[in-house]
This record gives C-alpha cells, structure tokens and sequence, in this order.
C-alpha cells in the first residue's frame, strides 16, 4: 500500500471509531468535512516516511502518530478559516467548514480533532507505553504553547513578533513532530530527525507565501492574498518574489543535506525533492523567473543530492 | 496541605512550566485568566478525593489527572462563552476571556488549554507508563465525541437531542472522568467508582439548572436565565423547581450510596453531603419550598448516610 492510501486508510478507521452513532450526527458530519477528503498529506506521509527509515516495527503506533499530526493540522486549518480569524469561506476547494456548518460546529470540531488526535495516542500507545511519553510530548509540543501551532497563530495577535519565531511556532513545529514522530514511533531517536523537520517546515511556510502572492483562489483551494489582506509577516513581501524563491530553494536544499544516515536514505532524500517540486512547480519558477530576470530557474536544486 | 491548596498549586505549577517566557504575552494572559481564579475547582477536588480513598501512593500523577480534568473544564468554558454560543461577558464575577482578550485569543486559549492538559498527562505520566493509557482514554472519553464535552455542547446544534443524553455528555462525563481517573492514578480499578461520578455530575446539571434560574447574576458569577434565553433543555423547566429539587436530592442520596467500600469511605461520603449543601444552600431549598409548599424542604438528604 502507498502512503497516501495507508494514511486514508488509518484516518478513516479512526474517524469511524471516535465517531460512534451516538455521537450528535452535525458534529460527525462537520468533523468528517474538516478531514475529508483533506490536502496532501504532507505531515503524516513525512512521518511514515520517517518510521519506514528507522524500520517501522509497531505500524499501528505509526499510524496513530501519523492520523494525530493530521487531526492536530486539520483543527488548526478549521479554527484558522474562522471569522475571528482568517473568515475564510474556501479551504481545499471547498467552503471551509464554518461556512457549510456554522461557527458552533466548526469551533466544536477542531475541539474535537485535538482530542481525538489524543484519543488516537491513547488507543495504539497501550500496546507501546514506553514509546507513548515522547510521542505525547513532542505532539503537545508542536500543537500548544509556547511554541506551537497555538503558540504561532497567537503571535498574530500581538503588535511585534519576530518572522521566525511565528514561523517555527505556526507551522514548523508541526513538521519536527512528523520526522520525529515517525522516529519514535519505530523506537528510533528523534534528536538525529530534527533538523530535516525543521528545513521543511520553514520550507513550506515559504512556499505557503509565494503561492499566496502568486495564485489564483482557484488554484489554491482557497482564498488568495491574504497575507496581504490581514498584515501577516511574509517571505515574498520580504524577500521578493524571487528572493523568497531562491531561499526556498536553499531550504529545500538543506533538507535533502539533512536526512540523516539510515537504511532507506536514497528514498527519504528522493521524496524531499518530489516535495520540493510539488510546493513550488517548475512553471511557477519560471514564471518568477521571468519576472524578476535575476531570480533562480527551476530545477536550482541540485540533483546530485538525491543520491544517498 | 488541603484539597483545594494542593490543585492551586498544581494549577499554577503546570501553568508556569507550559508557558515559558518565550509564549507570546496575550496568549497567556488569556490562558491564565481562563484559568485563574478559578471556581470551586469541584472536579480535581473529587479526582484528588477519590485518589486519596485509593491510597494515592503516585500523588504527581494524581495531580496532572486533576490538572488535565480542570484544564479541559476551563477551555470549555472559554468556548462555551464565546459570542456564537452563549455569548456571556460574565464568568466567576469577572469579564469571560473573549470579552477581555478578544475572540482570537479566547478560541486559542482553549485550544491551548487542551492540548495542556496532555501534556500534563505526558509529563507526569512518563514515570508510571503503565497506568498513562487508561488514564488518558478516560480524559479522552470525556472530552472528546461521541459521548463528552464537546459531543454534549454539539447537541445543543441538533435540532433534537435527549436531554440525558446532552446532560451526560455536556456535564456528566466529566465528573465520571474526575472519580475514574482518581481511582486510575492510584492505580485501582475505575469501574466501582463510576456511579458516584455518574450520579454527581447528574446532580450537578440539575443545582445549575436550578441555580440559573433561582440566582441572579451577582450570586451566579455569569448571566443568569441562559437556559431559558437560549432554549436549551433544562430540569427546572421539564420538571418544575420543586421536582427538580427533588430530583436533585435523589441523585445526591444516590451518590452518597455509591461510594464505594474503600479506607476512607466515610470521609468520602461526607464529601458528597458537603458538596451537595454548597450546591443548593438550605435557604434556597427554603425558597424553593415557601413558592411550592409541597417541595422537599432543606435536610432531606438523610444525613445517616454520611456514617460508612
């Protein structure tokens, strides 16, 4: 099975078995809307890809650790979309789950998603409870304060924060819990993950704003310029369009450098680049290239690091 | 060191070592307020209660349980206050966390208070593994759907819901969470202290069902008359105040019953009768009984009951 169908699969088991039918049927449906049929997948497929590196020898724990970085994203996106937020009516193509059930249901799912995020941990962990302790720690890292997801998204509501800072915290910290994650998942040490958590996360956050700036709502699945819109620190405004380009080249760069040495590190670094071409495709480099002469060209990334 | 001085400190221990300096300053000012000063603390001090009946012998793990129950109460609280549910500017006598910090920071807040209480389960638990995941189904259950928190706040978007169903989970799991979880950080099997959770939380929703209406806002501490104003299901309404005291009294004999045979099952049940005297005072019962003389009067509970 590929990833992205196990990943499905797991999250899918456990919405069904979290979500019983004595459970208040809008909440089920509001809760399934903020999951289904979801983005890419990018956090729970980097941490099986992680745990597949370092062996994966409880793939029940994994996939816990996988459908919880998963739930924990979701409920930030739900909370995110909220009119006290972003007010955002569109999320993944679709109208983001306030807007088809309202602010109550959409405030008690991401509710919902955290806990069942734990629910998750609790179920595959009582098999594991050696390994349980550290993967709780590094989700409630990544998911609350001081420095996680919660953490960051706050950070836009004081009147001075450092780009960084919000960056690691809203989005980074949910990446270093995929890659490490997935180590502890398998029994490994996370400390030797972290970085390639790290790289990435800052990545895609780079990533996040040159396509923000660069596509259409359509293109997106949700609303664009909204970075603009609600005056949040930006790499593209910055850096430039193609300052921001060249640095998450050079991150993405890092990453590959990143993947520490283990049995399967031609496929861990191999799946780095696949990203990297996804966050930003080759025709969005060019089209920066061609508006900003001085800007690197698709394919920047040097090839030579996808060998182990 | 009493009850109530050992979960301040708890509280204010985890609360310290979750938000270190490098939290941004709203975020926890906003939490600290959802959680400080607090109210009766009633469900950490019936978790500490049961723990002590068990023999306490892991009192650390007895106080994350404790912590993790009130932070969860607190972050439903928060959300439960803000303006697309029950939208109250008052709770404990002082402004709600929306109506001091904003909405952005009380959604945080909460989402940040639950992912708190996790981690106070992950550090605390790290040195008793064995007992982590059944004490973290049990908060799990409570919090979570299809039958907690926040599965219970949901039925008040159904257009149909049992009013035990919405009590059970709204208020009632909780308090079953407070006894179970106490019995699981000592380490004793959960199951025989069930009904006392059970019945308590049942007696609970019923003295607010009551209070809400009896009490005005200065007594309540929160806007009085919220049943009524947002038409949610109410044991003053369905069965008239002098039943629903009555009922009350039931469910507090029926407590007091249900405590089951352990060390210190007298002080236990005398516990319970204290508790119940602080929910409806003798001098509401006594109102209550002038307006509708064939009501219970104050002192039905048979106090033989509190000798085990």
């Amino acid at each position: 099975m590929d990833m992205l169908a196990r990943i499905q699969q797991a999250l899918e088991q456990e919405l069904t078995c979290a979500l019983s039918p004595s459970a208040p049927p809008r909440l089920m449906a509001a809760m399934r809307h903020a999951v289904f049929p979801g983005g890419a997948r990018i956090r729970p497929q980097l941490c099986l890809a992680v745990a597949q590196a370092c062996g994966d020898d409880a793939p029940e724990l994994t996939d816990a650790a996988a459908v919880a970085i998963e739930l924990l994203h979701c409920a930030s996106l739900v909370h995110d979309d909220m009119p006290c937020f972003d007010d955002a009516d569109l999320r993944r193509g679709l109208p983001s789950v306030h807007k088809l059930h309202g602010e109550p249901l959409a405030l008690l799912s991401g509710d919902g998603l955290i806990v069942m995020a734990f629910q998750a941990m609790a179920r595959a962990g009582a098999r594991h409870p050696g390994r349980l302790t550290g993967l709780l720690a590094t989700l409630c890292s990544a998911a609350g304060a001081p420095d996680g997801i919660v953490a960051g998204q706050a950070w836009e509501c004081e009147p001075r924060a450092s780009l960084s800072r919000y960056q690691r915290a809203k989005t980074g910290a949910l990446f270093v819990a995929s890659t490490c994650a997935g180590a502890q998942a398998a029994g490994a040490d996370p400390q030797g993950w972290r970085s390639l958590g790290e790289c990435l996360g800052e990545a895609y956050q780079v990533a996040d704003d040159i396509r923000d700036v660069m596509l259409g709502s359509d293109e997106l699945g949700k609303p664009s310029g909204q970075d603009a819109q609600h005056h949040r620190p930006s790499a593209a405004d910055d850096l430039g369009l193609a300052g921001a380009l060249s640095y998450f080249q050079q991150l993405m760069q890092d990453a590959v450098d990143a993947v520490p040495y283990c049995a399967h590190r031609g496929a861990m670094r191999a799946l780095v680049l696949q990203e990297s071409a996804r966050l930003i495709p080759p025709d969005t480099c060019e089209r920066i290239a061609s508006a900003t002469p001085s800007a690197p060209r698709a394919g920047f990334i040097p090839l030579r690091s996808a060998v182990a």
